[in-house]
């Protein structure tokens, strides 16, 4: 876990984004900025979806300057392929763009759970004498798809590099010039350190919004509960709004370490359960005292990074 | 459950609130401001706490005509008297004022919880010849203090009123006008039904963020572990800053239907954990879409209103 810090700008000349959602949209749109404003070299940037509809409005707004809906026609000649689908559709992307792939191309990615994908790439990739630099920029929102898109998505955000043993020093770079270029901020994580860290303080709340919103949601009055809700509903439920799919994946892809926090999680909340019902308001009060320091100390750290979404 | 319309203006002469926090203090600075713009008739707007400091700086920053550290004496010609200490405050404090109110006064409240508080006033005030509206305004911030009042608080935000049998139409619609004069939306509510859907939409949300950033910062790693938590960490936990001693009061006050919502929610949460477990997908999915159905349509309705905080 260390900071990075380059002083070189990014340069590449055929960049390729699979999957033009919320992530690989506002990179596209953030690297073209750069690209405008002189701070990066690249000479096309690539998407690639299935769908014709969302790569045509992305090249209508400038997002990307080509287009093509098949993956292995899309990294034919590419330096370097950034994967933007959900967690796991990485593996059959792979699959489908393996044999495509041009020698010495860096193949990154952005999913939220890294393991799988360092586990996939090192599977499919270990013939395709390409480099892998396994990446999770820590920046989303509950909004998803191109259309959602932001320029400043991942600036003062947080990016994760999770390389594989044998990256090139050189491809490792490139993706941190390149993620550098967007305004995030750099920092390299174990890979399993990584996915029980994200587990407990992403993947977990997730998971409770989700469930929470729901179980709501099916009461006897349904919908007409949230009547009477407020800001500290709205803002703890945002992220239940957040996509479906997307958390599926995630979910699956991190099983093991979710279901490790949410157990220790309701093992804590059985107690103050029992704290409850004892009504014993002293050892509530400690929990709820020790929270909010925590929650502070976290407010403050995060006001100073400036990140707003995730 | 209803709506109530009214035409005229607010008018009293000695409007007296005890416990000067974020929500007596937001009221008493937004009654200013309707009194400064001639929306409404009151000639003395009293504060009293039992630090002096707070009051002062009230005073100072005109929130407050007058200030008394002493509730007895404070309440003493008061024509309205509202109680914006902690529930479980709401109790001594009516024992304290009972033999000094005027007869014919109006005793209000802004607690989160309204059982207990119905009670105690049937209970203490029968006697004391005055008329009870207990109300509860929707509507406040993790931030908490005199010194976090804001003028707007309650601008268009939801207050519920839960008068008690036998209080009489004309205070009831004091209490209604001196609300409507702040922004607010007023509403009847049945008080186990409020307590139900408050339980529900505000207090276990506001257990499930104490206990789980408590279990976070618990970890190994402590603190560190939100160092790559993000924006959407960031609003599910905001309400664990929340005032711990209000929070406790407000458990302990609304336990049986908190731990009802409790025991609902974690029904729930052991299928989805199931689910997942067993990789069951297409459970999963259903969950988080007819979560992300419910909460779109709670934040539209919300946008509508224009609250913002809690």
């Amino acid at each position: 876990m260390s900071g990075i810090v380059k002083k070189e700008s990014f340069k590449t000349e055929r960049l390729v984004i699979i999957g033009l959602g919320l992530i690989g949209g506002s990179l596209a749109c953030a690297l073209q900025k750069a690209r405008a404003e002189g701070r990066v070299s690249i000479t096309t940037i690539v998407g690639c979806n299935r769908s014709l509809e969302g790569l045509k409005s992305a090249q209508k707004n400038g997002l990307i300057d080509e287009f093509n809906t098949n993956a292995a026609e899309a990294v034919k000649d590419a330096d370097i392929v950034i994967l933007g689908v959900p967690v796991l559709s990485i593996r059959p992307t792979l699959e489908l763009i393996r044999d495509h792939l041009k020698p010495g191309a860096i193949v990154s990615d952005v999913g939220s759970v890294k393991q799988p994908v360092v586990d996939d790439m090192r599977e499919l990739l270990s013939d395709a004498n390409v480099h892998c630099v396994p990446a999770h920029p820590i920046a989303g929102s509950e909004q998803s798809g191109v259309t959602a898109a932001q320029v400043d998505l991942f600036n003062n955000r947080k990016v994760i590099l999770a390389p594989i043993n044998g990256s090139s020093p050189e491809s490792i770079e490139q993706i941190d010039l390149m993620w550098r270029a967007t305004g995030a901020e750099l920092f390299q994580m174990d890979v399993s350190e990584h996915d029980r860290v994200l587990a407990a303080t992403s993947h977990l709340p997730h998971l409770l919004a989700f469930s929470l919103v729901d179980t709501l949601a099916n009461q006897d009055q349904g919908w007409d509960v949230f009547k009477y809700a407020a800001g500290g509903f709205r803002d703890f439920s945002r992220i239940a709004a957040s996509d479906p799919q997307m958390w599926h994946d995630i979910f699956l892809s991190n099983r093991d370490a979710v279901v490790e926090a949410l157990d220790l999680f309701s093992s804590d909340l059985a107690k103050l359960r029992q704290n409850l019902l004892d009504e014993d308001g002293e050892s509530m009060i400690e929990v709820f005292k020790r929270a909010k320091a925590a929650r502070d100390h976290f407010a403050q750290q995060f006001q100073k990074t400036g990140s707003d979404v995730e």
